[in-house]
């Protein structure tokens, strides 16, 4: 039985790993000094140029060709490097109370010695408002008996499955100018958060947008691995000090290089994927792929009476809420997360799709469902 | 041709990535809690059981089976966490000069927090003298002006090709106790050191001695990645906390698994290794072709002239003193790493064999020295 | 005109002064480490002693000869070195969100590497429920993708003025004994809460709840200076190689025993103040005064008209809610604090007495705002 | 008998204690942010102005009416604020060997964050050459595999009393300025050494030497207290934010401000201090007192044959090399310092001169030494 516990459960998609057993054998220096690592940073400033479709990049006098890409391993890591990179010691973040950093990182921003202060914005996007009320709260800055507010944190797609908008990026954007703050883009799901039908965002919007970001490889067909694109070239400089410093840098970084390239090189409909659109890279057909997943999980679901879910999720992730006995059956059928207990009687779900899911794996679901027999009232 | 300039020019041993391969499709919970890092784990610990020629595990009261054993990606992100769960504010780390953590790692154990105090010795293995007198100096950790010596920090084949012996390395241990000290051992190149001809310490003897080691798998065999074994479960307690909050925990965790559990759970001599001996695992053996290798360039260079060695190496990195002009012909026939500049007129190159390293790769330097013409007195 | 903005605008009471004239010739060893620091050690422990008026002391296990009393020269010094030293990386701390540590020290926590999560408790006071709130989303320390609560951090009295019980404080301690947390009470203004009226605790009790808690000197009658109380010897062992590396160590340490000296050698009534009770130490009854002066203050400004008290305080400091004119004006006349505005009308500003507000100070309040006219409605 | 163990034996000079006693009783806003603050603030930096003999700040471009003053309680606090504000994450330190921050201070520097390098130079003073060694090691911050050198840590008077001349400090500026790197001046003992024979610079020398430099008040007249000088406003930018954070913002600021008004608004001749010269503050005074009687003190010394003198120390330190019993005798007679034992049979004994000391002390070692009899061979 395919688990849909979360979007991290396989390996490589086939692509990524033929592309690592075919160069297996290639002797490259380390540290993502290869050349394999300079053709997936090239592919990654072009796939970002050719996706401004609304002329973003120009608007922000960003030259997409001088962009710096680096790679690192794992999602935490990305997210405390670039972070640590950006700030003075008592300079801090801003985030939603549901941000990963905020909550499931370890503490990790603080043990590089800066404060999350927290938004409160309840489904995991800062908005104006939220941001704007801890601004005012901390004074703009000009209190030294409090941190100083200096980075926004957020993610493209939210834990809940919320997506943010072009528009909402642009607006932070201005906030940002305005009040001296760096935006910094969590995209640990960025390719599922830009194929949701409700984000009008492009992979140019985000770079528009922030200071840093990172495009998530270990969740959408790569192995494993993150590239940060670091588009304020002041905040993020000496970027490999920091990087080195924290255990970030690979020494086998054509490992990395040799991932990226794949998910930039080769396009989604050459590698097969039934969701691809136009001539787009892998990568972004992946995302879209996992997302059509969700959303097909959605409605199987839901025609089985359980619509119960938690938030309007747009994304590869799903949340329902069970009565408890249910989810526990859901837990066993489907390897389901059992993510909250809200109340005594019932508990939040969460179903992932990733690049690996199949139509078969949804039609099972479907069946599974069937036997088990439709909802009727065992939803809170 | 062949590049001798690090052993992590490569990819993975194809027994490894056969495994990877394998293993793609299988969907594993994340984070290392999967079937494949238990496997792993209980190869390694196995190993180390069956290495336990001379009784040390025993005498040192430590039951093999309960050994904790974790899995990172990289080695400076093995070296951080561990010695960073291991000390208090104020307790620092001993290390010689050239000791990996206090040279080459951009201040990851500062930026922890923690002093790296030095010894005098010249070699990069820590004597006991030189401890010694660091903790004189520091009043054995009395005097609150100062930082309390807390962790030795050693590899068990230095940077510069020495080894420690098992009569050292129950030194040491018996050292630290005496005086409350950790033993941290930086296991980078461990498979080399134990390959040396000149260590006759086992995995046993290194786990005997220290509180925490690690196995590195990255310039040995890996794609990526290194073992921690935690021997002192106290100084290690709440491991993964740590792991999490440095960004350490790999998502898939599984890839590590399944790595470990090829290079521990195959035999050398199944894997065609050459210098395997008895049934002894795929890691051991491919130190001591690492090894084997480097001892045959030794004699290569040395019978062209070229023999005068900055040190006596006796593991997978050579050091060779020659004039520059010689250096840089070193550096464009073999890739040969340069590391350093004694003085203005000669130079120091590296060259490092690995597992990828064949017979034909020395044989074709020996052919190249050949028509470059003997050395006569090009070395200072 | 007297100011009533903070409690730490006068220098220090005559007594402490004159003790530092009188000893300013001696010479003394720093660091703490002379007589004056012996002896005032030794008086805290005696005025702790004499304070368990309910035998809390004996209960909890608490020998108050043995316990460990160290000197800092300010309030977030103490609280950083305190909770600097009972934390390991990933551990962290429980408060109110207005707790001082988490809003008013620049981050000197998180810059220690550690975060600070908060309950809802919306007066400043951690609620047992608040606390196990924080706890149970943090699977009570068993995940390590969360930080690990470890330490409760609270003031005896609140930013608002509110205190806490005898009985609230040892359920705190059963609590943390429990859940096996540490308990850090913040004593900045320690006196002044022992000698509210709704406050029945004493010395004896704070110590025999906290682990650690602070004696704060600075507001109330010393120069500067803060006694910390290390009741539990493990948490706080090499408490001093912390100070020293925070820069707490003060190396005329004997400023800082002589103060305390003082404070707690004289009794009030020798120093001649009113409100001494018994044979107090003067460092108990300049607390006394304090709040006495601030009651009586509260009820001048009620007998004017001003009632719109933001909080029930029974401390030094009252909280008074005016519209925007009157709270200039009271700015302009009293030297009142501005601290909030609550909407676009309104402003809520702090009056705080300290041992330096005499009786002709609230006299001369109420002559003034006989001048000003009572309030009719102009509050909001 | 009066006590040469060191320089913080006593509580204030009479005229600083004449001042806070004479303000003691007024109002003051917190934090340094007071009247009597700023008056310090204009004296310092008139005294700074009116000591540029030789145009050294005109030529350094620097106008000391915009230079930023700053007071902390202590001299580790003041170091680690001002290099902690100073560097990003992967910056380090360079210093002497025997540099108070790399051995005295508990790894204060590494708590936050940062490595300190060290020269080879044998007496506390770095060298240009051991700075450019240590720069050249780490290949001009070019390689980030090692922590950049950014900022070099240097006292003016070194532990061993040595001192720094004006062309060093301006060579070591000339070098700062070449290599992006910042100077630090350390001045505990700042008078001291700016009062020694052998110095020939100014506070303006030195104010035109650093990016921030601090001047010491503890060791030389104050009950406590440092002021920190920045003249690079960018590097210290923000300085308020970090002092807090560390806990050095002193709540009754007023303190420090008193006490620098006094040491720089009395001249020594109005406080009757006899090596007074023309106007100059009694703080340049207190120091020409204090190292006049320690040479006094190493003549006196050496007219009974103790003249193994350790260094060549023209400040209020003299080191002693003694053979042990003499040594314990001397500590017993004038609680001279016990520092060192080089070997078995011998031991350094350090003597300190302060304000303090007056000339019946000097006059009573003498005495004394007689009573001993001289010295034939004692020392080592």
């Amino acid at each position: 039985m395919h688990s849909f516990r979360n979007d991290y459960m396989e390996g490589a998609h086939p692509c990524v790993l033929e592309a690592l057993v075919r160069t297996n054998a290639e002797q490259h220096p380390g540290y993502t000094e290869d050349s394999r690592c300079a053709a997936a940073r090239e592919r990654i400033r072009r796939a970002i140029a050719q996706s401004d479709r609304a002329g973003a990049l120009a608007r922000a006098g960003v030259n997409p060709e001088t962009l710096q890409v680096e790679f690192v391993a794992g999602g935490t890591m990305a997210n405390l490097v670039s972070i640590a990179t950006c700030l003075r010691p008592h300079e801090c973040v801003i985030a939603a109370p549901d941000g990963h950093v905020n909550v499931h990182e370890t503490g990790a921003i603080e043990a590089c010695g800066h404060k999350v202060l927290v938004t409160a914005d309840p489904d995991g996007l800062p908005s104006i408002a939220g941001i704007d009320a801890v601004m005012k709260e901390h004074e703009y800055g000009g209190n030294f008996h409090m941190v100083k507010p200096r980075l926004v944190y957020m993610s493209l797609a939210t834990e809940t499955g919320l997506v943010c908008t072009a528009a909402h990026l642009a607006e932070l954007r201005a906030y940002a100018d305005e009040h001296g703050l760096l935006l910094f883009i969590d995209g640990a799901r960025l390719a599922c958060g830009l194929a949701s039908p409700r984000c009008d965002a492009t992979l140019a919007d985000v770079c528009a947008a922030a200071d840093i970001f990172t495009i998530g490889g270990t969740k959408n067909g790569a192995l494993f691995g993150e590239a940060i694109v670091i588009r304020n070239a002041d905040a993020g400089r000496e970027f490999r000090y920091v990087m080195k410093q924290k255990g970030a840098v690979c020494a086998k970084g054509r490992l990395l290089g040799v991932q990226f390239d794949a998910l930039f090189g080769v396009t989604g409909a050459q590698a097969g994927v039934a969701e691809a659109e136009g001539d787009e890279p892998l990568y972004l057909s992946l995302g879209r792929h996992s997302v059509a997943a969700a959303l097909k999980l959605r409605d199987v679901l839901a025609s089985h009476g359980f619509d119960a879910f938690e938030s309007d999720s747009s994304t590869n992730q799903q949340f329902l809420r069970l009565d408890n006995a249910t989810a526990e059956a859901f837990a066993r059928a489907f390897d389901a997360d059992i993510i909250a207990r809200p109340d005594d009687s019932s508990t939040v779900v969460r179903m992932t799709c990733s690049w690996a899911t199949s139509e078969d794996d949804i039609a099972a679901v479907d069946e599974q469902l069937s036997r088990m027999g439709d909802n009727a009232g065992r939803t809170a």
